[in-house]
Parts: C-alpha cells; structure tokens; sequence
C-alpha cells in the first residue's frame, strides 16, 4: 500500500508507492541529442558570448580567449534584466514589480563532450568556486533577496544548449518554496533551539535506510517524502548556514561528493537527465519584509543540494494539488544507488 | 522588460515575460500518437476494466455492457486504495499515514477516436454530471477530505491512455495548494466580507484585457499571474462555492463554455496537450485539523476550472523555487484566444 508522507522541512505530503512501485529499468527511455552547428560555450568561440564575468584561467591567459576552464557570463537570453529599479506596487487586488534580477550561465568546461559527471574532482571543485565567487559578488547588490544556483542537464530536464552549464538566478525577493524552508527552519529552531536539517541528518543516519552515500563530511540520502524518483539531499554533516563560507577544502569534498553521486545516477539510470538546485540561506543584509527578520537568526538554515533526475511527468495531479505522486519508495531508491556498481565510470 | 506578478489567491508570485515572449507558433511541435491493439474504454470492451461504479445509459442497457454515453470505473492502477484505514502517526521528526483514497476514472465518450473537444454541449454535460455524482457519492465517506477532478490529455500531459476520459482523485487531507487557495479566500473573507474570487472577476470584468470569453455565466479569463503560457481560469460568475449544487441547466452552459475554450485552444495552440483540474470547497462535513475549521465558513469559497495547455518544460528553477517562468504574457494569450477563428472548429 502507498503512503503519504510529510516533510517538515518543506511543510507538505508526498504520496509514495509501494508494491507496484516503478524499478530503474522502468524509466529507461530513448532520449534526444540536439546538435549544433557552433556551439557559443565551447572553447574559442568566446566571442559569440556577452564579455564574461569571471574565468578561473590557470595559465593566465587573457579575458574572453581561450585559456578558460570555468567561465561565467551573463546569459543572452535573460528571464530577468540586471537593470533598473523594482517599482512593486499594487494593481487593485494582484501586485507587481518589475523583473530584476541577475541570470547568469556558468559554463562548467571547455570541452562541448563532457558533461559535469566527467569532469576530475578537482574541475569539479573550480566549478564549485565559481558559484562561490558569483554568489559572494552579487550579495553587494543589495536589491537582490535570495540568489539561486541550479543546473539542468539533458534535453528532458529543459536543458536547450547540450554544452555543460549551471545557471545563476538572483531575485528581488525570496522565492515562495524557500521562504517555506527558512520557515519551518526557523520555526523548529525557535522552538528546539536545534537545527531542523541537523535533527534530520541525525534522524536519517540513525535509520540508514535511506542513505546513498556518507563519507563523514558530506550526507548524500533520499528524502523521507522525495516528491519524484530517485530524488537525492546532499548536505553537509557539519552545520553550515551558508555555501559561501565553505573553505577550498570543504568545496573540494563536496566535489567528491557530487561526482561520486552523478556517477552513481549514471550507473543505475543510464545518463538520466536531471537538475539540481543549492538550497542557501538569504544573507544577512538581504532581508524579506520586516528588515531584520532573516537577518536576527541568520545560521537557524542549513544550506543543502537538491537533485532530482528527470523521469516521470508532472501532470495535472501534481500541479493542482501540489501533491507529487512519487513511483519509487526513497528506501528502494536508496538502495539501488547505494549498491551502484561504479567500476566501469 | 518582464514582470513578477503575485496572485492573491495562490498567495504566489509569477515571473511574466515580455518583449521576447512567446507566440502560439513557437509551440508547435510534432507530437508522439500512442497506439493500443486492444483499448479497455472501447465500446464492447466492458469486460476488460474494473466493474462500473457510474454510468448515463439512455437506452436503458445493464450495466458493464455496450449502451453506454459515459461510464465511471475504478482505476485499475490506482495511485490510492479505497480499503483500510489511515493509521496516521509520527516517524521521529517525519508524519506518514496509509495511502487511502479513491481513484476513479470517468470515460467520457464510448468513441475512442473523439476527444473532449470533439463532443457535443450535451454530451459534455453528460460527463459533467458524472463529475457531479461521483463527488456526491464519495462524500459519504468521511475518510475523504478533498474530492479532485482533473483530465489529462495528451502524451505530454501524462494521458498513458489516449481514449478520452478524466480521473477522480479522493484524499484523506487537503492537498496543500487546495489549502492555500482555501486559506487565501477565507482570510479575504474574513477581513472583508466578499469572496475573493468575485472580486478577481469584478476587476477582470473591469479590466477586459485577460478576458477571453464572457456569456455572462462563466467567465473565462488568463489569471493575472499565470504560471503557465495560456493557463485559463474558468469559473461561475454568480457566486457558487460548491460544483455539486450546480443544477443540470447549468452544466449544460459550462459544458457550452468549456466546449468553446477548448476549441479556442486547438484553433490556436494545434490540439495541443493540457490538463484541467476541477477547485471545489470541501464539503461541510469534511474537515481538517479541528472539526468545524472548514465548515464555519462553507461559502466563502468560489469554484472555479484550472486549464494548462502543456507547452513548456517545468525544470531546476521551477520546482526548486516554486517561481514558474511564463513565457508568454497573460494579455497576449486572452487576445490570441478570444480572436480565435472558430469557423472550422
């Protein structure tokens, strides 16, 4: 019999399936390549770019030329413009204001054929930096609220350019399903004084039964209420409120980690698509509403990886109900990325 | 440039494009045919699904044979059970209970080459009417918190069955997006005494432009904030919390209205796939959490229709943040909508 389960952390019920539950084989499907006659994020094609916004260039080399192996730039075709002032106000009963914001695209290698998984721990770790850095510099603008790091990778997972990239989204205000975490966050630590995350990290490891993968540092598991398959929390097993304050070190584990992860994803689903999101508490000077709310606790949040590969469709169900219909249970989940056998990757 | 637009109703905000928006033609696309050598909701096929729980036979035929204009089943792969109990309880930090529910599909038409559209105003009214007594029925059993409608149709919307039919969901809680368009409405009428959904269409009314078709008994209109390129909002104009009180004289005029949307959107969208799902209040004797929550307001609630063509992607940015980016601004989907040519349709 399925189950519905809820998630404190996201404040919300999950069905979950049992018995006629959906295997990894289930979800192997024939998938698209897109091709392109130039691709604008490969090496030496710099000038089909806007001038880039930073570069990790070991040997030195000269801004928007070859040389690179991060780059990040502004994306050409923007969801929102970096320009201008927010102007919110009311329109009788609705609100608005305007699309400012940051979206940038950090391009993860030169190389148009590998893809984040292929990469070396220690590329992975420049691509880590990158956020890092991006995240560090646009916290001076102060209009923005919250800034997003994800990435989506294969054509399901509404990747349009095949060429490895992340994307950075700054918005002038918290998004509505970060809010909910900060909240519950917040909630649970006001009345525990205990970091909910933390609780949960203690709480998973206890059970076992839904951990991929624990090296010590980072906690990679299945989420008691995962909303789709195979759907994955890395977080460290330290408490850390915030991604920026993570030493060289620590991002280097965390590379580990995550390339460890994506191949255990690739050895059991076959290269699904996916994408994945960095969960980060707004900073300290960027407040919602009130100006010292998010700003008078500012470590009661654990910063957290969200990744979810892409293997069914939301369909009405889901988008109406805000119920997701979850074919996989997250201990089987578990279990077959746990077991992985990585040899061949 | 692009706007962020808060919905009053869903408490949630929306990113609309502008300037580089989408346009109808940008969505067309080739779309797979599925093919079944033997079809369960065929005409004469009574044998090969569940026994029937609902059916209009106006010749009078017995039930589980040929006759039929409509004709409910349970789902045979239901995502709930309709047996047992919840035996809800805590998991250390974590809550689960039995997924009970009811999971039914209503098979709109014994033809399996017509889809909704293709239906007539009475033999859609037909099918509303099996909405309204499956949802009668099901509220019999206290279990229930929440009854849903919703279609699919279309691969892309997660149709697996391309013959025409809807599906019935039964919950034992209220679904959390539910809750919140709840809750939005009460707080409005709590404070002001109007529903909030007679105001919104008070001020679309007024506005015009987002109006897509207005018979004077439903308004169809492009929410403000719409999270999707050519969502639509359906609902009755005179104020009405509860679908099941709608007499069969108006079924007949939403099924008029419905008809005509749904035409609209295959004129101009080329049948592209969608979903709809059906908002009702919870009945009286349906409640959650405390016992009289729900049911001390029972009409501060207004139902209403959700329609989703489905023409973009949901990726890392939009589950992860719960921002949708619409491509295409609420305006120019209600002005290429209601100057749809509907001579060949």
């Amino acid at each position: 019999m399925s189950e519905f389960r809820w998630d404190p952390l996201k404040n919300n019920w999950a069905i979950i399936a049992k018995g006629q539950s959906r295997r990894p084989q289930d979800f192997l499907q024939q998938r698209q390549v897109a091709e392109m006659s130039s691709c604008p994020f490969c090496d030496k094609n710099e000038d089909k770019t806007p001038p880039e916004i930073y570069a990790h260039r070991p040997d030195g080399s000269a801004p928007n030329q070859t040389g690179w192996k991060v780059r990040v730039i502004p994306n050409k075709f923007p969801a929102l413009r970096i320009e201008g002032e927010l102007d919110n106000q009311a329109e009788g009963l609705y609100d608005r204001m305007n699309g400012v914001g940051a979206h940038e695209i950090i391009i993860e290698t030169p190389d148009h054929d590998k893809c984040l998984g292929d990469l070396s721990v220690e590329e992975i770790a420049e691509v880590l930096k990158a956020y890092r850095a991006r995240m560090l510099d646009l916290r001076n603008d102060s209009r923005f609220r919250y800034i997003f790091i994800f990435k989506n990778h294969g054509i399901e997972a509404s990747a349009n350019i095949p060429h490895s990239h992340s994307q950075l989204i700054a918005v002038p205000l918290i998004p509505p399903l970060v809010a909910t975490k900060l909240n519950t966050s917040r909630e649970h630590f006001q009345r525990k004084e205990r970091c909910l995350i933390c609780d949960l990290i203690k709480q998973e490891k206890t059970a076992t039964d839904r951990i991929v993968r624990d090296d010590g540092n980072f906690l990679v598991y299945v989420p008691y209420a995962a909303r789709f398959p195979f759907e994955l929390m890395i977080a460290p097993q330290e408490h850390s409120h915030d991604f920026t304050l993570q030493t060289d070190q620590k991002l280097l584990l965390l590379a580990e980690t995550l390339r460890n992860t994506l191949l255990r994803m690739r050895a059991v689903l076959k290269d699904p698509p996916y994408s994945f999101i960095l969960h980060n508490a707004p900073p300290m000077h960027l407040r919602w509403g009130r100006p010292d709310y998010w700003a008078s606790f500012p470590s009661d949040y654990h910063w957290h990886i969200e990744l979810v590969p892409k293997l069914t469709r939301v369909a009405g169900f889901e988008w109406g109900s805000g119920f997701h219909i979850n074919p996989t249970p997250p201990e089987e989940a578990a279990e077959f990325l746990r077991n992985a056998d990585l040899r061949n990757y």
